[in-house]
Order: C-alpha cells, then sequence, then structure tokens
C-alpha cells in the first residue's frame, strides 16, 4: 500500500483578528502529507521555485514524507497565497494569489509513484487532475478535492472526472453550486448520482458530511477553543482521513470510512491550533488517539 | 415526577421559499409539550385568546397534555407570529408580531402544579421567568429559553435569573452576544459561569453543543431531507430533552444528559419535515426510537 497527493507547496500569509503570519509553509499537499505522516509514508508530487528553502524539504523528509516527485523550477517562484479570517474565523476573503510556478505545472509522476494504491488530487482543475490519474497504474483509491472556480468554469471537465473517482470532498457551498439543492443532504445525494462512490461535504466548524450507498453519515468538528488560523484545515482532514484508510488493514466498508473520517476531523483539530504546520510539528500519534477517543465518548449516548 | 412548560400558544403564519401556512397551532408550550408527550404527561401554563379553537386543545388533551394552566383571556385574541424562511431554510425573517393576549400575560400556576420536579421557562423575560420560578416548591431540574431581546434590554434580570437555573438553552449568536465570545466553545463555557449548571447552545441545522461541568458535548443534527418548517424545532428539542430526562429513572448525569439531548435533536428532526405539529401528529414512540437508533449508530466508529 502506498499514499500518493499531487498538490500545492506554498507561502501563505494569513491575516487573522488575533495575528498576522507572512510567508509561513503551506499548500494542499504540504498539510494533507503532514497529516497523513502520522499514519503512513506519503508520496507528494509539485511543484517549487528556487526561493523554496531546504528547511521546508527536510521538516517533511524528516516526517518520511518522499519529497522525489516535487520539482524545482529554475528561475521560478513558489505559488503564494494571502487571505483574511473574519471574526468568526469561519469564513475568509482571498487577498492575493500569486501562482507563479504553480501556473504552468503539468505535474509528472516518477515512475515509482506510479504503483499507489491510494491518491489524493488535491484542488486543481479537472483536466490537471485527470491527467495526474492516468499516470496511476491501478489505483485502488482516488479522493479528489475541488473548488467554485472549476465548478463554475470548467464544469464538462469536472463532471467527465467525476465517475472515475472513490470519493469526492468539496464545501457546503459547492455542493449546492454543482448540484442547485439548497438541502445539504439532497445536494451530498445530488453530487454522488454524478459518480463518485461516496461523496463528503466539509462544512468548516460546523463538521462534515459523508454521504456512500448505505446513506448519510454525519460528524462534528471536534470542538477547539484555540482556532489560531484554519488554513489547511480541510487538507489535513483529508491527509489524515485518506493515511488512515491506507494504513488500516480491515476490509474497506462504510466503518473503515467512519473511522477515517473521525481521524481526518481529529488531525484538523490540532491544525487549526497554530498557524502553518506549528501545531502538527508538536504532534505524536498518541496524542491523536487521545483524542479520538475523546471524541469518541463524546459522541457516545 | 411531573413536567410543567409556562410558554406560548399561537397562530403561526409561515412563508417559506416552496410553500405557505396561515394561523396555524403554535407556540413555544404547543411545541414543547407535544413533543415531550411522547415521554410523559406534560402541564402547560399560558394564555390564549376567545379565538383559540376547541379541536387546537383537544389535539393536546388527547396527548394526555394537561392545559388546565391555559388561561383564556376574554374578548383576547391569541398571540400571533409570522415570518419568512431564506432559501437556506436556516435563517428567518420575523414579519409580524402580534402579542396580543401574551402582552400583558403574568403566569400563575395552578396549586397543583406547584409540585413540578422538572420545569421550562420557554422564552420570556427573565422577570416573568423567575416569577414563575418562585411557584414552584421544589424544582429538580429547571431549564429555560431566551433570546437576543432579552440580553439586550433586561441583561441584569437575565444575569440575576442564570444561577437560579440548572440549563440555559440559548443559540449561537445569542450565546455570543451574550458573552462577547466568538469561540463557541469559548461562548458556552463563559454563558456556564454567569451560574447555570449546563448550558446547550443551539445551532440550527447544524446540531447543539452542550456544555457541563464534565466539559464539552456535541450532536450534529439529525440530516433530513424534507426540512418543510424549522418553526419549533428549537422548542421541540427541549420538549424532546426534558420529556426523556423526566420520563428516565436512571440517576442523572452527563451520560443522562447525553441521552437526552439525542431524543431532543431527533424529536426537533420530525418536526421540521412538515407544518406546525403535522409530522409529530403522525409520529409515534417506536419510530422515534427507531431514529435514534440510526442517529446512534450514524455517530459511531
Amino acid at each position: 500500500m502506498s499514499l500518493l497527493v499531487v498538490g500545492s507547496l506554498a507561502f501563505d500569509s494569513v491575516e487573522t483578528p488575533a495575528r498576522t503570519v507572512e510567508n509561513a509553509l503551506g499548500g494542499s499537499a504540504t498539510f494533507f502529507s503532514y497529516a497523513a505522516s502520522f499514519f503512513t509514508q506519503p508520496r507528494v508530487v509539485g511543484v517549487v521555485g528556487e526561493d523554496f528553502p531546504d528547511e521546508h524539504r527536510q521538516l517533511l523528509t524528516a516526517r518520511k514524507i518522499d519529497l522525489s516527485g516535487v520539482v524545482t523550477e529554475k528561475g521560478g517562484r513558489t505559488f503564494r497565497w494571502k487571505g483574511r479570517y473574519h471574526q468568526d474565523m469561519n469564513t475568509r476573503d482571498t487577498l492575493e494569489v500569486h501562482l507563479n510556478v504553480l501556473g504552468t505545472f503539468n505535474p509528472k509522476l516518477p515512475e515509482r509513484f506510479r504503483d499507489s494504491t491510494h491518491v489524493f488530487l488535491a484542488n486543481s482543475s479537472p483536466g490537471v487532475q485527470a491527467r495526474v490519474l492516468e499516470q496511476v497504474r491501478k489505483p485502488k483509491m482516488v479522493l479528489a478535492d475541488t473548488m467554485d472556480l472549476w465548478i463554475n468554469t470548467q464544469r464538462d471537465e469536472l463532471l467527465t472526472l467525476l465517475p472515475r473517482l472513490d470519493g469526492l470532498l468539496l464545501n457546503d457551498s459547492e455542493a449546492q453550486l454543482l448540484t442547485g439543492e439548497k438541502n445539504l443532504v439532497r445536494a451530498g445525494h445530488a453530487v454522488r448520482r454524478l459518480g463518485p462512490k461516496f461523496v463528503i461535504i466539509k462544512k468548516g466548524e460546523h463538521g462534515a458530511m459523508l454521504f456512500t450507498g448505505d446513506g448519510v453519515f454525519v460528524v462534528p468538528a471536534f470542538p477547539t477553543e484555540d482556532v489560531v488560523d484554519p488554513t489547511g484545515a480541510g487538507d489535513s482532514f483529508a491527509g489524515g482521513l485518506l493515511g488512515a484508510l491506507e494504513s488500516d488493514a480491515t476490509t474497506p466498508g462504510q466503518g473503515h470510512l467512519r473511522r477515517a473520517m473521525a481521524y481526518g476531523t481529529v488531525v484538523a483539530s490540532f491544525t487549526v491550533e497554530d498557524f502553518s504546520l506549528d501545531r502538527l510539528k508538536r504532534l505524536d500519534r498518541r496524542e491523536i488517539d487521545d483524542r479520538l477517543e475523546r471524541y469518541r465518548k463524546m459522541l457516545s449516548f
């Protein structure tokens, strides 16, 4: 078994009501792979510029994350994102996006990554996601993320991709946009009818919903008092989820997916407790499992 | 053991994106007592006008709800509320409020209601809620609802009431307004420090959070595709919760409250599936327990 993520490595500048950080390590592949590293040894495909420092690489490789699919573009600059969170910490405005080397990136899998069994197609155009998928020989589990931009501008490409996925991850407003259904339960079922075997609707601080052929499963977010920076929560959730799935030897089934969702929820709850990867850097597997047990008790009656 | 609710009986006119009803039976005491009637035989104190029809009374008394504390004011008209739900069905505008007989109502408990063990003080001014409480001899469990209006206009009276309560029920924005805390976990703990033994923050379609001395417990709403009319969901939740608590012979504790929250969630999920009491009228205890089991499975991993 082996877990692959294709996504971004970035410099994030984040303003929250309490504090601001500049050019912190971010990106979907970064958060995903670090979160997954508590469960397995993820492989990353992505692109950075010459400005991407060695210390960031070392931080990831120290977690046994395989960066051999990360290309450094000569003379290029790394993708940059700048955003500002509102007072409620659940909504944000994007202030700046500099795609830089990501703008022309055409992901190419190293030969030895082509046997990956579990694949996360982080948010990217559905065309790029499809081209990645073609390079994987025989994936067991493909999960993709998407966003409103692609629903609005590349709907046909997205609709072509959906039947090729095991799971699609999207947020509540994106599910409504994609299906025209306001009710999230209906929206989730409607997305599933577009092709993916299961659908996960992310609701930020309100948790997530899983839709499978067996029905709906709801998970609240783990309640935390210390929401410092929500950036990366969704990708950490996906990393915890797919990492748990990949490392779990039991037969896949809805129970399997539910436990993985709980792991994703718990890992994401740590991510938001500090900026960038700062909380995950202080985290170990025991703390994850302890919180998972608290979460399980919290949900039982 | 005996359960008392002091609250409103009303005519509700409701506009939703799909449909409209006029002058349907509503009111906090109505929804609360009907929801609680699946667990126990609630007592109601309230006021109506001469326009309140016998068929509404009969609907409630057929459920063994004791209406002997409901006063009919001569020449008076029953409280009327008119509201319009937005497309998301989770937010609404109040279009009209006619307090009518409710405007001057000073609740007086029939002598034989004064031994009630479980009391729900439905939304009303904290002064009125306190005067009701003084008439109950030795309550075991007092739960109160409140709203932004009282937080803004009668904060001192509310702060005086809070230490006398076992539980306070309020919604997310009200908890933020009362405490100045944006983070709901902090807000819930802060409300509890104002006096009540436990606090429940209602989040509409996103469920509820319980705060006790033992920590936080989160419950998602039961996911339903058929949200026809959310009116009465909060009071049905309270009715299911307090009805389950009153009828449960086990020692009170956090587990007890959690199970009661789950019952409240499930009963409320039925209420929103039709206008007024229409769904609850078609409901029986077996259906409640079946959905509770589905809900329990949905939350386990």
